[in-house]
């Protein structure tokens, strides 16, 4: 970097301008794959700094990489061309709540998890729950439109942002939607903007809107002797006239690394389990699990265990937590995919990703936001294994064309980032890639906000796992 | 209009290519203001049919303008440049269910109301309920992003789109997310092309996803002796614990309108009513009118009158739907605003526009969707006495800022359209609106996609009253 950049940034920075390597290697990673150093870190704390180091990124054509708390599983953050991460992970300063009028105003480095608790602590819930939620900033969850096991009933993040402050490729700051639900003033930004991946502008502050928190909940787990029954079912449970608040399913392989993991006395035999929470009035649940379970029977599932007291249902919900701390303990490397197919073509998926299981002879974990029709497939693969690292990246083509092919779509929660670019032009073709392309060259015309995502460069073709 | 391109159009269109002056007369208003007769009118059927046209629009830098049912209240489909209108009224083939997926596709010319009708067939809901849904269309809907009174638990027309067909400026077809709810490859182009008026590129096709029809609803009416008490008890019922799925006010000018108009026994003195609706299970219903009635209690609020059956709630709805006709047959032109503001401020916007009324000597009547913040300020004015409108203008002027000052916005649900563009800038700002066109630009480079709409052109200062 040359020292002119340097120079400024200190200026502005001073010791939280970072230079050291040993400094900025603790940047190059995220929870996908691949190690890209960045020449500079700088650790912002206000809009104008922001603005600044954007108006110098602009001035000498360097890449601006923002980076929350680096759990993407996509790559989002990862500084691919070098330049400078903007780390908003120290910017938690702003986490002001209007209960009066349903909002929380944030700063981008604030954790999901205090949001909830906030918002909880006026009886309110900020809805979006996406699993890594005890760690990761909103600031993340805005870039990449994050999940979570709520979204069956209640969206995803973008469904609850109504305003933004945003820095542009151009250094200017501007604001998108406000503190109203309603608004339709012209193109809606704020939604473009969320999900984006930090490639159209910079995020520097939110407005979320809150709902009052639901009075309480049940679940129950309901267990499946065979994967394709455990498909049909969940169109089932969604057309049977209930609304459940989540609807998580884990297939057997996944089954027993938790219990490996955790020994919770799991059925290690069964195809697959389903969670069912409901939401409410608390003397409306037992009905609506009695509707759910009557649905049930219908297509010959019987076998449903309601959890009796919040002891039981909290440990239904630790199943669901620790499959990922399971499978990554197993000690090979884990790429976690989420296709995201029409509610009734799980079985279909599921039957899919059996055979390209046994066909590339991998070690795959399904599980995933039922509901949704969110799965997440997961490979458990030796990276050193140059051999089976080629048929992962078979594997995870089949299983993103054959999502494709049922009208689905290849990331339903975890974004593009670097890991699926190479697959957009299959689901959005040359015309739809041109159209998105058409936006990002017009709003940074220089490509300095997080170059290298989202869109497919010159030659790339595969799953990118050997990008370090 | 230039032979060649009569003739082009005459070979795709033959009947269905309006060139009567007569008719194209027809196609000249919508529901707003001012009258623009378009050079040709097309009644479309096809994206094939929309493809060319919008080729044949390149190829002569002509402009078009989508139209639906023409219900628009803010100059949406008014041809303000001359050119070619695109009738999809007549586009009503697609109005296709996927029960077990939750969704149902349509063209554009279908009526929302027969998507309402399908949906509860299987016991399902379309969410979004403008209040002229017996005769709007969907892609109307679409364009313009469709609220209504059920927005307050169940959002807008923008929440239940998961996927489009849009030709492009280009005249590519292109689409847009999916079958999925969740979809986070790429830019979000669904919710950008919703809402944006037409500007951006032509909606050909929409998946839109449903939802479990709830079991039941009850209704109460509030009633209030002074307007500031009403608009606290917004947020006061909203933070109760429970989630209306309706929340509607009127104010004394509306209730007495009605009154005059349909004779339902109203109360005449009353400063406001609120309509409270709550749906669900019809067990708890009760209980979440009496968490309401007690969050009203504290603040001095007694006068709550619930529909004891079916019969009674349908009347207290019907008082809602009436507002319009029961003012539209005052024989003054109506002026319908829908500035939003956050929830904890609708008593101020009250006030305001109190003292505004009184200001300017004019005859404004309030109602509106309470529950978002979204007022409809509704202006009776006579357009021929040109010392009046100048009044109305100052005083729509007036309202629209002092909304934007409390932190809301110009419009919740009606759109920008020729009505409002000339306040855009006081909303979003200079840097906010280059953002804006930029995208614009950049994916309508000739301007030929509804041209004159949202963007405020040369000179436009105020509301377009007298631009016919």
């Amino acid at each position: 970097m040359e020292k002119i950049i340097i120079d400024k940034l200190n200026k502005i920075f001073k010791e939280r301008l970072l230079k050291a390597v040993d400094e900025r290697v603790s940047y190059s990673y995220d929870a996908s794959f691949g190690q890209h150093i960045p020449d500079l870190v700088v650790q912002v704390l206000s809009a104008e700094e922001v603005q600044k180091t954007v108006e110098i990124a602009d001035e000498f054509a360097i890449p601006i990489y923002p980076r929350g708390a680096s759990t993407s599983l996509s790559g989002g953050p990862l500084p691919v061309h070098g330049g400078i991460v903007m780390d908003f992970s120290q910017w938690t300063q702003k986490l002001e709540i209007y209960p009066d009028d349903l909002i929380i105003k944030v700063s981008p480095g604030v954790k999901t998890g205090d949001i909830h608790r906030l918002a909880e602590h006026y009886n309110l819930m900020y809805a979006p729950d996406p699993s890594s939620s005890s760690i990761c900033t909103i600031g993340g969850n805005l870039a990449e439109n994050a999940g979570g096991p709520r979204g069956v009933k209640y969206g995803v993040t973008k469904d609850y942002v109504i305003g933004l402050e945003v820095v542009t490729a151009a250094g200017k700051l501007i604001r998108t939607g406000g503190s109203t639900v309603k608004n339709v003033t012209g193109y809606d930004l704020t939604k473009l903007l969320i999900g984006s991946e930090g490639t159209l502008g910079i995020i520097t502050e939110a407005t979320l809107r809150l709902i009052p928190k639901p009075l309480d909940t049940m679940t129950a787990m309901v267990i499946f002797d065979d994967l394709y029954t455990a498909g049909k079912s969940i169109s089932k449970i969604l057309t049977a006239g209930v609304r459940p608040s989540k609807m998580e399913i884990l297939d057997q392989n996944s089954i027993n690394k938790v219990e490996d993991y955790a020994e919770l006395n799991l059925p290690r035999d069964a195809a697959a389990i389903i969670l069912v929470e409901v939401d409410g009035d608390p003397e409306v649940l037992p009905k609506e699990l009695a509707v759910i379970k009557k649905a049930l029977e219908e297509i010959g599932v019987s076998n449903v265990q309601v959890a009796e007291n919040k002891e039981q249902e909290q440990k239904l919900w630790q199943v669901r937590k620790l499959v990922s701390p399971a499978i990554v303990t197993s000690g090979y490397t884990k790429i976690s995919e989420d296709a995201t197919v029409p509610l009734s073509k799980i079985p279909d998926m599921f039957k899919k990703i059996d055979e390209i299981k046994n066909k590339y002879n991998l070690n795959i974990v399904v599980f995933g936001h039922a509901g949704d029709g969110n799965l997440h497939p997961t490979i458990n693969t030796n990276m050193r294994d140059e051999e089976e690292v080629k048929r992962v990246e078979f594997a995870v083509e089949e299983i993103f064309n054959y999502a494709i092919e049922l009208g689905g779509t290849l990331s339903g929660e975890h974004g593009i980032g670097t890991m699926k670019k190479a697959f957009m032009l299959n689901e959005v073709g040359d015309d739809g890639l041109d159209f998105q392309k058409a936006i990002k060259k017009a709003l940074d015309p220089k490509n300095i906000l997080n170059p290298g995502k989202i869109f497919p460069e010159k030659g790339e073709k595969r799953l990118v796992l050997r990008n370090g």
